[in-house]
């Protein structure tokens, strides 16, 4: 194998071609990319016993022109009248708009589009103008008995919107985008579903010249999907940021919601704690558009303090040194670290090679004192709040990671890692050109079992030969914490691929973790719902299906694993 | 009007007699008082116009033993069945135990005891002596269509277990009292339902001894009711205890429960996060049984570090000013102190009373301060956690009130206040023994509704001539608080007391606040359940009470406003 010291595949480094099947399935913005880094590159090649000529042709791009013809199976009476509810201009029926409105973010997705396979699809995107609209919609189809998916940022990693049995898809980012209300007494907003991430954000983060305010704001929900998810999304998916540890998980942050249901519409209190009986808004959280369509939500807000915010990291001797601080800094009492997040051994060794730090001087320095390659586990962390508040947190994690054998790396790793935090999936659509692939599946675990679902996974993965596991814990609770494995293999069959996934979801599950700590369950991994929480608690979802949506039309067919069959 | 100075009423102050209807109604422990201080007693003498001789005679004391009779309406079929799954020892048909569980702590229960009047009882007590006893139970119950209600520590304060329909009244706290296990890793016990709170907290602050553990600690609740309820009870009713503010509410305390249901029984996940749909778990937070009977709870626990607790109070010029300081603390991020109580004017008036700091040196200076009586507002705190971190909430919260014109009152008050926390209550007897009637009721608000709903809720109970009307606010969240409405009236009519009630209740809901913060809904509200939250919400609800319980067996009758018709 002829080294070259320079070389570098030629990633593909510009927007797909417009209305190409690559448009649909690449991850994030058009014009947005990070590709695997130089040293990434070499540990690709090194691992899948792979040279460099081996990245010289594309396996596939999928920047093809969508072309396929596919009538949409609906009547024209039915297009008329969604023509007249939401206007002509709003709907479409064209076979790209079907295609993308229908594509989530799965590798499975990804690896048929690049091969024009075309299966599920829906018969009319709609771009609703308003919650009225959707009202009328979903009326007229509950008589239709035609199926209604929701697109909200189309990031969904479990096949959540995938329109199982057709019928139509509304689009909620188009117009349903904006925050309603801003009440800075309560700290709360009124905001739309459709709204994304960024423009949530930064509407937030400028209230004081938006909304007159006296503070700023953040939404403290930050996932990795973030920049092409909607507020929305996060919540009927149970999502989780990357600050989580802190603000709380999609659903602590919500305090309310009006949702839009075959039954009616349901509009729950905002309280910020009750005791008037079971909380209809609770049945909602989590729910994946399986009973209705969350149209507004009122989501907590957090004044927005960056002048307060510490950043830390730290390398440990061992991943279980790793836990144990963790452990005791979940469980300690004073308060929590915001980003908070510590890679294994094998993300370590490549996380230290992404985010540079490889070679480096702290590199030099950690490896004369004892902290080994392949051993050793990054910590990287920040704190949010008011100012003693974070200084106190950064004391106390400091003199819990020394006690547990850690050296203090600064500020630096954090601070490299995350502005390019959204953007490590970008890395997908690269790999992907050249046959290999990257994915990720998740998990939630009790302190006492994160051991042992780690290394069962691991296992799992590794007895593949050549391939790349790494995991992260991201999400911490005084309980327990989540487990996050990204995994790379070089795969070109898409059933070779899909039995090797399934398989890895059954560890996780026999192994003790639950099916989904917060990419929630979608048709994935809903065969195994009925074994996980058990038929007793099947059948209450089932009963709350049935209440909500007799006819079965909303997001139809496996979600969830509601398979019911209704009368 | 001759005033004796030292004239104090001969305030009951022996345990009441045995078997007696006082002995069902009389607040906590039979031998535990706290009367009314002399100076209170001389505050309500002068609120109702009432001299010393108007404490001469009891009005009533019903401390007459119970001598009705009344034979159960079950069959001889059925308690031989509930005698053989329960043991002879373990069932009672007599009148006296049939009262005393079919009793909980309302106004109204008390006022019926004393005058003998007894209306629904249950006809047959059982003291099931673990969970496979209790499944037993429910089924042949859901066979036979006999209701069926549930006794924790029987401190409902809304006829929460009322045996609306007859049936079996199954007492938990006599067998299902234990903490099952104790796991110091994932910081969680297995605990019985009917473990009540000092048996629970006392063996969690000697787990080094009685667990081996590395650790004390604390289960973080401790409800007004803290004596005489169960951790279950807790649970169903969406309980919130005096250090909420840290700790969290009963819903955010229980991680996983075991629930035995009509439709079998249901274990949940006890993850401390999922995404793996809607939780059942959430679904069971506040169902007051009327789902099921949940026989075990996974509960969170903490590290009790005492040493760390810092005391602090201030008295602020006004209740806005009060509240104000209030919401900057909530929204400030630093941490939330676990006590956290600030008392409107009057309230602020009667507690220095009881509390014995009027007439103090700190009177005395707040009086030279310019804090004026009837205008001041003893704002009392505490803050549980680190030792840091509660040493920096402890000088923000001074910071903070300072600048909203409060002074430091030291840890006295709150020190005074908290021995007797879970004593208040006791003194409703000796007030009720002469005629006059202590009574509560609560809701939550938003930071921005909070004055509405204490002027319109306060404006309600003054508009009854001679009337004590105290307020308080305990419970902080980042959004909004609760108030705690304590009204002393003087009244024998118990017609005219529910009127009076009810308006209360209503203009509760009608300004805007919830129906209840804290104590549930039990029959008492009920009635509110449809306007309040809505036909849709409720239909969810009674979906789900058919999924569970198609007979209708489960707390059968008015709960929850539940009051569905089935086939």
């Amino acid at each position: 194998m002829v080294k070259n010291e320079r070389f570098e595949p030629r990633w593909i480094n510009e927007a797909p071609q417009e209305k190409s099947f690559r448009s649909i399935f690449k991850y994030g913005a058009p014009n947005g990319f990070k590709h695997p880094n130089f040293r990434l590159f070499q540990e690709i090649k090194a691992t899948f016993d792979l040279s460099d000529s081996d990245f010289e042709q594309y396996t596939s791009t999928g920047n093809e022109v969508v072309d396929f013809q596919l009538k949409s199976k609906l009547t024209e009476y039915q297009i008329k009248k969604f023509s007249e509810i939401s206007g002509n201009e709003n709907i479409s029926a064209d076979e790209y708009e079907r295609l993308k409105f229908s594509t989530g973010k799965t590798v499975e997705e990804a690896i048929k589009l690049r091969t024009k396979q075309v299966e599920q699809i829906t018969d009319l995107v709609i771009h609703p103008r308003n919650k009225e609209e959707i009202k009328q919609i979903v009326d007229f189809c509950n008589v239709e008995k035609l199926p209604i998916y929701i697109f909200g940022g189309g990031s969904s990693v479990n096949l959540g919107f995938l329109p199982e049995k057709g019928g139509v898809t509304l689009v909620l980012s188009t117009h349903l985008n904006k925050i309603i209300q801003l009440n800075e007494k309560n700290q709360t907003v009124i905001v739309e579903a459709g709204m994304f991430g960024p423009a949530f954000e930064e509407a937030l983060n400028n209230a004081k010249k938006l909304f007159k305010t006296k503070h700023n704001f953040t939404c403290g929900h930050f996932p990795q999907s973030f920049e092409y998810s909607s507020v929305g999304g996060w919540f009927v998916t149970l999502g989780s940021g990357q600050q989580s540890s802190y603000y709380g998980d999609a659903g602590d942050l919500v305090l309310g919601v009006e949702m839009i249901t075959p039954q009616g519409t349901i509009v729950t209190k905002n309280y910020a704690a009750t005791a008037t009986g079971p909380k209809v808004l609770d049945i909602i959280k989590g729910s994946e558009g399986v009973f209705g369509i969350v149209v507004e939500l009122t989501w907590k807000i957090f004044r927005y303090k960056l002048e307060n915010r510490k950043y830390f990291s730290f390398i440990f001797p061992t991943w279980e040194a790793a836990v144990e601080a963790s452990r005791e800094i979940s469980q300690g009492e004073f308060g929590m670290p915001a980003v908070f997040r510590i890679s294994d051994p094998e993300e370590t060794h490549i996380g230290l090679k992404l985010y540079g730090i490889e070679d480096t001087i702290f590199d030099k320095l950690m490896i004369f004192r004892g902290y080994k390659p392949m051993q050793r586990c990054l910590f990287l962390a920040s704190a949010d709040g008011e100012k003693l508040f974070t200084k106190n947190i950064k004391n106390q994690v400091k003199r819990i990671c020394k006690k547990h054998g850690a050296m203090s790396l600064t500020a630096f790793p954090v601070k490299k890692w995350e502005p390019g935090r959204y953007r490590d999936p970008y890395m997908r659509e690269d790999l992907m050109d050249f046959g290999i692939i990257i994915d990720t599946l998740e998990t939630s675990v009790y302190w006492d079992n994160l051991h042992e679902v780690h290394e069962k996974c691991r296992n799992y993965v590794k007895s593949r030969p050549k391939t790349i596991c790494m995991t992260h814990a991201s999400h911490f609770y005084m309980q327990g914490t989540n487990l996050y494995f990204i995994f790379i293999i070089k795969e070109n069959d898409l059933k070779s691929y899909l039995a090797f996934q399934e398989g890895l979801i059954d560890t996780i599950e026999k192994s003790g973790g639950s099916l989904s700590h917060h990419h929630g369950v979608g048709r994935m991994i809903a065969r195994l719902m009925p074994k996980h929480l058990g038929e007793s608690q099947m059948n209450v979802l089932k009963a709350l299906k049935k209440h909500f949506d007799p006819n079965n039309i909303m997001n139809a067919g496996k979600q969830l694993g509601l398979d019911v069959s209704y009368k």
